[in-house]
């Protein structure tokens, strides 16, 4: 959180966090130490649980669902709702059933290709500011846009490449409408860009989300290191087979989603297993390793160190290769002193 | 429910349904109309569940998480309550523990090597035996096995050739130990082999779970065919891609998992989508599928006639790759006549 908002401030950038990664109205609470009053969710309901929780600003950032307009409605009486829109026909759907005031972003595409319109277009982006401006209701709030073809970089000469195309396809359209709309903002996100990248310039907001417990996703592409990763599954040890040199854990796709990696070693992965400590974790070994999961049961690949360290009914950690979908697997946290965290289950 | 009692019936089986694929009391309620009273879990939180619906002859069939002896002193006291165990040491410390009876399956090996004692494992088995009729509140009821290697099969000839390798070693076991155990259980499990096999000699019980909605992984197998598929997720479009002929649907890792399938054409696909209508939803066209998920996003490549039938708002089913996991992930199934069916969330 430290660093991060630390970034955002000494670039003049707003910091919006996503709250996805969390969803926790209690680690929430530890943003606004950093001045944080802005964030980001990915729906309506996450939006709804941290309104109650005292959030005031809370951008949507994903393409309005038109079956929750009735949620729209209740969320923009009582704070300032931001919505994600990337069509003309959504646009003009949601004019017509607004009963609140909501600002509105446009969802560009810059490079990701999962959704978004291509910043070329100038046809689209016209007609839906249009559409907004034809409305009471609806401030035009900016562009936002998700570099997540980050994620499929290599590294992080990877990252910071496809981080340069963003930011520029991002500074020339502000360039572009901040003339006419010079209260907009160019809100830009993703972890592993906002982490390793140093030039903002053209970008107003940023939303990276995963950076508060990272993952080995992120230490794959070089963003963090095993330090830095807060947040592993605790997970109790129901069976050894001294053979194969495995554990067996009692947790598995209902706990880690079924998300691998391919890591350093040239292994299909699912999670490195630790043992836990007073304070936390211990580091991973790396020739340990969760190779297979089903719905309940993860299968851990054990150096013979880590093995022997282990006995059925122990609690170990499992480092997960993406903390978001474990998290939203998971009721709660317990941090590090013991204080069990809250969290919503989306 | 019909089909896979009658196969149990005419080869005079106890049916012993896993409830970790729906994990609802509502659909629970429906298998007593086919004469099934005993019920296969995967977690003693869901024993609780259907005990507190219920339902009185509850196996936990997965080796027992020593941290929950306390749930298990607690349900042993309302249920008859079958454990499963592969380890002299947790027997032991069971044992130890117990303020209940409970029923003892012995965990066997028959070549999925996830869990279990290989059958081979004369010592492990006769120490595992002995410490439980050591103690006055447990009941040795039998091996379990899983053959779960049926699902790495290519094809229908595979699954049976598993079962039938699974099905020989139960029945060599079973031959072992009747003549000193007459009252132990041979319980045998899996949906594919159940569903496809005829010859269940030496078995005395089943604890098939998927069959009841079946899937994308049972289909691909030859399991069943698109009209048994009794599952799908309805997720809303929320973005539609002319020129990739993509749809964007508000459904991700978070609805689905991250359970992928090398589909027939040789694509690998996370659900395939479908048009929802009165009675339920059209079959798949196959050209349609979902190709990649993040956590909240899917992102479905289109036939022409798909793309332009479906628009930004509608809501269409995903057939899912694992219905076990996608059903984990939901509130509560909506049955096609418009009844909501409850649900606990593992």
């Amino acid at each position: 959180m430290e660093r991060i908002s630390q970034k955002a401030e000494k670039n003049r950038l707003i910091l919006r966090p996503h709250f996805k990664t969390h969803q926790s109205s209690d680690i929430g609470k530890w943003f606004t130490d950093f001045g944080v009053g802005r964030i980001s969710v990915s729906s309506l309901s996450m939006a709804g649980y941290f309104t109650s929780n005292g959030w005031k600003d809370i951008t949507v950032a994903i393409p309005l669902n038109l079956l929750e307009i009735d949620t729209v409605n209740k969320l923009s009486k009582k704070i300032r709702l931001g919505l994600t829109v990337e069509s003309p026909e959504v646009i003009r759907i949601l004019g017509k059933n607004l009963a609140g005031n909501v600002s509105v972003f446009i969802k560009i595409d810059s490079g990701y290709h999962r959704t978004g319109i291509d910043p070329s277009d100038n046809n689209r982006i016209e007609a839906i500011i249009k559409k907004i401006e034809s409305s009471s209701r609806m401030v035009f709030a900016g562009f936002l846009t998700h570099a997540g073809n980050s994620y499929k970089a290599k590294d992080l000469k990877g990252v910071k490449k496809v981080h340069e195309e963003s930011r520029k396809i991002i500074e020339d359209l502000g360039r572009k409408y901040k003339d006419r709309y010079p209260g907009i903002v160019m809100s830009y996100g993703d972890t592993p860009t906002v982490s390793a990248c140093d030039n903002f310039v053209g970008i107003d907001e940023l939303r990276p989300g995963n950076f508060i417990f990272y993952d080995l996703v992120q230490w794959n592409l070089g963003i963090c290191s095993f330090e830095q990763i807060a947040v592993a599954l605790a997970v109790p040890v129901i069976a050894k087979n001294s053979g194969r040199s495995e554990i067996v854990v009692y947790g598995g796709a209902v706990n880690l989603s079924k998300e691998k990696l391919f890591d350093p070693s040239g292994r299909w992965i699912y999670g490195y297993p630790v043992k836990l400590s007073d304070s936390g974790w211990e580091l991973p070994d790396q020739n340990s390793f969760v190779y297979s999961l089903s719905q309940e049961h993860g299968l851990v690949k054990c150096s013979r160190e880590f093995f022997s360290s282990v006995s059925v009914g122990d609690l170990i950690g499992i480092i997960p290769v993406h903390s978001c979908l474990t998290a939203n697997l998971s009721d709660h946290f317990l941090t590090t002193e013991g204080t069990i965290l809250n969290k919503s289950r989306s």
